[in-house]
């Protein structure tokens, strides 16, 4: 209960970073909902396809798409009050991706996959809604940017099967993960972190 | 027999709109051929690929490769002369919409799915190969932008619903849910009628 | 093991090719490792789901996703001395696809596919995985764009069938098709033989 609480929270933020980037590009009502609803749920849709988990997973819980289409009918109404709720929006958003990280690497583990192919599905769980937003909206994905995100999920990913191979009780492996993801996402960007520069001959563009 | 003939001018339809978008994009005849292609099949691939249908329809159904291609070729062929026939291709591609939607539908329903997920799925299905087909050729796709389109599909939809929910026969549902797409579709052309304005500050891009 | 050895080599040729594309648009470490497994995994990955072969190919085979990773970083930090080893990713590219497409058209038959579908398949494990990683890079795919790539694939496709028709044993039909796609490929770029222009008008964009 608590869970699926938390968990919608992750959706709502997803679904609102979803509108707020489709209103940008001025998309009408239809776009924004369907953007909104890439966003929250495009990650684990193609999660679910790749691993085989068909119907897919928001195929079968048409409640969480009720609470995208409530989400951007809400958003779009009090768009001009967006802005006020940047930081729990951003909150709710790095929450979600701590969660969705884990539920990927869960369902991948439930499919006997190795640890390695875990993170790579958690993290396209967190991250691929986003890249499919930006994909849809006609701009290079944001996450490929510089940003602390991916990276994020990835070091949660992994801290969650150190732990593991540690014996340690696999709710707890999951707590820690999940925390992990949330922590480091929170640090990098009150300390304005990003990833490293890897260009020989002048900064980034991004 | 019917069926299948007006299902394929609904495919030709398709096709020769990914034509004209590839051949203002001046891709190669490879490329002009994968977008026709994509325009066509890309929402009941998808719609497949969602419920598990595998291998999806067209692995299944050669001949509809067949029609693709022979219809690029004549329409690469004719170039000139398509524009003479753009009332044809609109009301073929509106009919088409219409059809698609409720094989959408359809196939939800034979999935064990909820209406609103049914809905979406033949939105999905009539829709979402113009959305690849713009992706491919680097657009925000058309359908986000002000017309009534998906919202056309998604008003067939909720009728065929309805209408079952009152215990008529299904067959009707179906063939009360095909007109309507194609009404809506028809009288929105026809009357210039777009999605509303959700936006406070000035008129949207599109 | 020979065909693992020269298998990875196309792999590797691939996930090149998704760094320099990304390093182009100036990707962060983790965008450039998400873009080059795209471009190296992402043909297989939508042949795997089209058939619905589940989990996808490198979610079974962990070690490909090792090779990438292991290449992504290699090529970050030799970025410099990349450009000297362009005839070498050329023509390991060029194995790579004659490779990629005969391994399509052989789980195509696996599934019990037609001809024509099977060379699709084939195709589309070759060079989706280089259309996605232009979508992903925002930028219209580049095979789209005039050159004998897609074309070179879909030849060696329809020869493998004609020599299968004709009663030649499997494995040396496999073998022509694999060398048809290569010689093709080297051919066109060596006399600069591009697709023929279809435009009535003027010449095309690329």
């Amino acid at each position: 209960m608590l869970y699926t609480t938390v968990d919608m929270l992750g959706v709502i933020a997803f679904a609102i970073s979803g509108v707020l980037v489709a209103m940008e590009k001025r998309l009408d009502l239809f776009g924004v909902g369907i953007i909104a609803m890439v966003t929250a749920i495009g990650g684990g849709t193609i999660r679910d396809l790749l691993v085989g988990e068909v119907p897919v997973d928001w195929m079968r819980h048409a409640y969480i798409v009720y609470v995208i289409l409530l989400t951007t009918v809400l958003a779009v109404l009090f768009q001009n009050r967006l802005k006020n709720l940047r930081k729990s929006l951003f909150l709710f958003d790095t929450i979600g991706i701590g969660l969705y990280t884990l539920v990927g690497i869960e369902k991948g583990l439930a499919a006997g996959l190795s640890p390695v192919i875990c993170i790579a599905l958690g993290t396209i769980t967190a991250c691929f809604g986003g890249v499919l937003r930006d994909i849809l909206c006609n701009e290079i994905p944001v996450i490929f940017r510089r940003e602390i995100y991916a990276s994020a999920c990835i070091a949660g990913g992994i801290l969650f099967f150190v732990l593991l191979a540690g014996g340690i009780d696999p709710g707890y492996c999951n707590i820690a993960g999940i925390l992990t993801v949330i922590l480091i996402r929170l640090l990098a960007v009150r300390f304005h972190i990003g990833m490293p520069n890897i260009y020989r001959d002048r900064g980034p563009a991004g």
